[in-house]
């Protein structure tokens, strides 16, 4: 049943398909030229993966003119990888460099590659971010001539909405692997464990079976229902009664999974059984309806019949992954992005239990013509029982 | 030799001594309020600690005034483990928002929490970051009235700079994680294991030893050196006369480690020997000039005299550690940062060893009033051999 890993990387092919949408896209909003700033978004482009930015200190740059090929803008410690991916014009400069720290490399480079009047694009809505210093972005602002930033108008959101099969295969490789851990966990569940410790051996079975890394991991463990889901992990020992949750965020050449379990420790009390079924059943229902189309806000409505009423305000009910932990969209009602085919979401719903208690289940899907494929292994409505 | 690790958080005291010095540091460059938006400059501040950072979705926001306690403006997914922290203004807002992701409420908080004119901090200035879509922050700045933000002088960094006691006993904790599972690396070396593999093992080295997370990992295999040292991991194999170098960043407690082992499978070249020697020499060499009143120019400027001529712009010869991989300062020739007892510093020399060849070493020490302190296991000039 397990397909074989995909290979690392994409062909440059893949990243030329994603440079010429980019710049239909450009064109149709009359962006001369494009700036990004984050990891996600010049990955997208470039194909460039290094987990160095971790690394707060240094600003990174992509300049996307409106024809030809991108321009790299980087620190000299990344020219070495960068020269390996498809991309040939990078200009470095030493950083950090406290007077300078590519700012003026950059503006050169916006100036070489648009026209003097040019309305230039930069990441700016919702979920976006500007990874280089304000300060260092209103110098640049200055230092331009009559060109001027303005918003990309949810752009690079909306291209990186869509996965190519590609993407989905690296993404269902990631499913897989923590498929597999989940599928272990029981080895390592017992009373007694310090929940520290069980987050630190998970992690272990997550890169036993093949994660690069784990970015994230969050959980629980109490009895009938753990208190909150973004947590670290105390040291509080597991005990029989307890229902205990993993939800991790683990990555694979560059592309996430994020998907939860829940087990019980000894038969589970009666309610915790009915919301464990009732949050499978509304992850049903919710997949059910996937199709392009639909709209994350007839998901998100959907599975609220199921859960039935009871307030637990974690925002919503999943939403987009691929190459970040979370993407858009947002299973809530204000999302009303039509479904398309190769949209992988994730479908989380939650259930509140009394005070201080809740019970939450993830799946990953993926949109597909004729419905949902699901990328995570599914499960039946019992929780399972060690 | 082990010490116990410290207990996990802080007290409120050690808090409230920060807000102390941030609110004096704030009057003295007339600052009515703080705005801070990072994951770092928040938990300074509050010891909110939580791997849900890794989603890039929902903004936080923390308002410290002038006077009285800061206030959390923050998602509601937030607001339990954020009443865990010593804050108890806590205003929530149900994230995400498409119409208004928590850009009314910061207003109204900052309208209350400081005067109709106030010059409001933001820190823009380098190594800092905005964590909010730039779209948002243009929206707030014309909501303020005539409230305006500035950067906030470099207050946050001055005030990171310096690390407490109880920090330093988590980075110092942290650093044994690392040197325990560094000392057990030999056990995993040898030829024929794919680089990758290897980069996974080392992974569960740490979780093992007692790290959190590994949010970092970098290194390279190659005969004679290797190429460059923010690449991630290749399928290659290890072969016999592979100088093979593992650099971590793995965190424990919200505190980081940061530093790199070298070895060499079967015996080294000569010229290999002698840069390792000369790697650790510098470094010697710069630990022993790390008192206070120097500065990070002339660590950086010792150790290159140690290293001599040859090129390989990495950007700079170390740098700050401890809720960040990397932090303030830099050791470069621009950084004139009187040392103070109490920072942490990582000295990481680099020697080219030909085309597409290098050797890096990395050891993290804290300055002392007498002194500098080795946090990471200090060891002799010969590269270990496997």
């Amino acid at each position: 049943m397990t397909a074989p890993d995909p290979p690392r990387g994409f062909p440059e092919a893949e990243h030329r398909a994603r440079l010429a949408l980019l710049q239909a896209a450009m064109a149709a909003r009359g962006l001369a030229a494009l700036l990004l700033t984050t990891e996600a978004e010049i990955r997208w482009v470039t194909g460039f993966l290094t987990r160095f930015w971790e690394s707060p200190t240094r600003p990174w740059f992509l300049v996307v003119p409106a024809q030809g090929d991108p321009v790299a803008v980087i620190p000299s410690i990344g020219a070495e990888l960068m020269g390996r991916t498809w991309i040939r014009d990078i200009r470095c400069w030493s950083s950090p460099d406290y007077a300078d720290d590519g700012v003026s490399l950059l503006a050169a480079t916006l100036a070489e590659r648009s026209p003097p009047d040019a309305e230039i694009g930069l990441p700016m809505g919702r979920e976006t971010r500007l990874r280089m210093p304000l300060a260092d972005w209103l110098a640049l602002s200055e230092r331009i001539g009559r060109r001027r930033f303005r918003d990309d108008g949810g752009l690079m959101r909306d291209l990186r909405l869509v996965k190519s099969e590609a993407e989905i295969e690296k993404i269902a490789a990631a499913c897989a692997v923590a498929g597999r851990a989940f599928a272990r966990t029981p080895e390592i569940l017992r009373p007694g464990l310090p929940l520290s410790e069980l987050f630190r051996r998970f992690q272990i079975l997550c890169l036993e079976e093949g994660a690069d890394q784990v970015p994230y991991l969050a959980g629980g463990a109490a009895p009938g229902g753990y208190g909150d889901v973004i947590s670290p992990a105390s040291d509080r020992p597991l005990a029989r009664g307890d229902v205990v949750m993993l939800d991790t965020g683990l990555s694979r050449d560059g592309y996430f999974a994020d998907f939860d379990r829940n087990w019980s420790l000894g038969p589970p009390a009666p309610e915790v059984a009915d919301a464990h079924a009732r949050l499978v059943e509304a992850t049903d229902v919710a997949a059910g309806l996937a199709r392009p189309g639909a709209t994350p806000a007839d998901l998100a409505q959907a599975m609220r019949a199921v859960l039935g009423g009871g307030e637990i305000d974690v925002g919503r009910l999943g939403h987009g992954l691929g190459m970040e932990l979370t993407e858009p969209p947002s299973l809530i009602a204000a999302d009303l992005t039509p479904l398309r085919p190769g949209m992988v979401l994730t479908l989380e719903p939650s259930i509140p239990l009394g005070p201080g208690r809740l019970l939450v289940h993830e799946e990953v899907i993926v949109v597909r013509e004729d419905g949902p494929q699901f990328l995570s292994p599914r499960i039946g409505p019992g929780i399972p029982v060690v």
